[in-house]
């Protein structure tokens, strides 16, 4: 696939999401009106939408026989939900994100914790009612989701990076934990939602879908701290060389700059050669690997 | 049903369900262990399980064919879940819940913060992996349960309730709207989430479920008033008479006490009544509706 193939396809389809977004979420008018306005105003926020494009691509692979779209919401409404929880006054206390006011600061504590909570509910609900004419596809959807989000995987890795970052001791293990889960696990989900939805799936489809998918996962945090370190604020589209001003243990610390690139370079060409095991449409995936490796923000 | 067997099949139900509540959860020494403690924590704070009693009860109806225990662990995560942001300093901001502290008074706003979405996140896993082998069931739990819990209803009712505490301003049209939402919502999911435990479930049933659970849930939240009005602090287990003290509107302000038990005793028989629609098997819960209605606490 050259490359504006590639841009092509995944503008198509993050088009797609956001118009997708909307239809899938309850109006804003819907009583009460000011929790809507929130959940829309943090969903649609804008970015990559990585990981519903992830969970397009996977499902491309197999030929999906379900609308993909839905999946997308959902997974994006428990990203966001993330985010809009990680920045309450609590957590990390931030006030701006992708350039606007956050959720809090734009709609008050009160209902930000609400909203969080009413995407985080609403990606369930989204998945049980949008599939539910394929009981068994809805359901392993929802047993995916809520692994990925759960107490020993997103939210986990979340509780160790707080942890470790109040005592400020870090190990390598402890990295290694923080990054599976805090990051991995949520894009190790987009790739399996996405096969599940193609009636090829099987189990052994699911292995290696997973597989895959912590390869990706693993490699988009690795790149995420080669960009801290090296990129300029404006390119990153956020304050860069936090980690280093904070003297947080990264994969630069732990490796070195080149180190951290083969590292990415390594979990990409492992991805990639998974594709071809789980199905045969997959040159948008290989692209879309290669893209994440070579992103610039 | 006699009194003493009504007291003792509710107990016995009620131990079942506190020993699930261990075996369904993650152990306290699961990694990171803080989160799994601090959910143990509010889960084990011990009250009426009034809502997996009404669950195992309805399944009990028709003669469940599921074991009910995962979702009783289920449904009650998530009305902990709902207890734990209430009483957050950004909503409620309460430090005691059922004499002793609450969550993040005992682990810190941040623990609690995260607790609470761990709940909620559990509560979905519990259902799609404890049933997983009927997909449809276990689709149909997650579906009412996820729906319940939404922004238009369990959340939904709760954004009134703070909007109209804020502006001073309720009509009976908003204390109806919260009610149904606020307390009643999760409340029918108990009842419809029962009968679909078993392989007799039609859509007839699940209609008849769902309106017999919002009437039980709607006496519920009145006899909560009534008794808010007329009880003592101690009978009560939490502070009595802060409805009137907050100036707060009620069923008793608007249609006065006498008028307020009237409408909680119809709301119960109406409730009886549906049992027959539903299942033979319903003496327990026929004598679970009137001791609902005559509770003290």
């Amino acid at each position: 696939m050259n490359p504006t193939e590639f841009k092509n396809q995944y503008e198509k389809w993050r088009l797609e999401v956001e118009s997708s977004i909307e239809k899938y979420l309850p109006a804003k008018k819907t009583r009460p009106s000011v929790i809507h306005e929130a959940m829309l105003y943090s969903m649609q926020a804008g970015g990559k939408r990585i990981r519903p494009i992830l969970l397009i691509a996977a499902s491309d692979m197999l030929g999906q026989t379900q609308d993909p779209m839905p999946a997308c919401v959902a997974i994006e409404s428990l990203h966001t939900y993330s985010l809009i929880h990680d920045d309450l006054p609590c957590m990390d206390d931030s006030d701006m994100r992708r350039g606007r006011p956050t959720c809090h600061k734009k709609f008050g504590e009160t209902m930000a914790l609400l909203a969080g909570d009413a995407l985080l509910t609403h990606a369930f609900f989204l998945l049980s009612d949008s599939y539910k004419s394929n009981a068994k596809i809805a359901n392993g959807l929802v047993l995916d989701l809520s692994d990925a989000a759960s107490s020993q995987k997103l939210i986990g890795g979340q509780v160790e990076d707080i942890l470790n970052e109040r005592s400020g001791t870090m190990t390598a293990e402890n990295l290694k934990f923080i990054h599976d889960n805090k990051t991995a696990a949520l894009i190790t989900s987009a790739v399996t939602m996405g096969v599940r939805l193609s009636e090829k799936c099987t189990d052994e489809t699911l292995k290696y879908a997973s597989e895959m998918g912590l390869k990706i996962g693993l490699a988009f945090q690795v790149i995420d701290d080669i960009l801290d370190a090296t990129a300029d604020s404006e390119t990153l589209g956020k304050t860069a060389g936090l980690d280093a001003k904070h003297g947080k243990m990264t994969y630069i610390t732990l490796y070195g700059l080149e180190g951290a690139r083969k590292i990415a370079a390594e979990l990409s060409q492992d991805a990639i050669a998974l594709c071809d095991k789980i199905g045969s449409n997959n040159a948008f995936m290989k692209a879309l690997i290669n893209y994440m490796l070579n992103r610039i923000n």
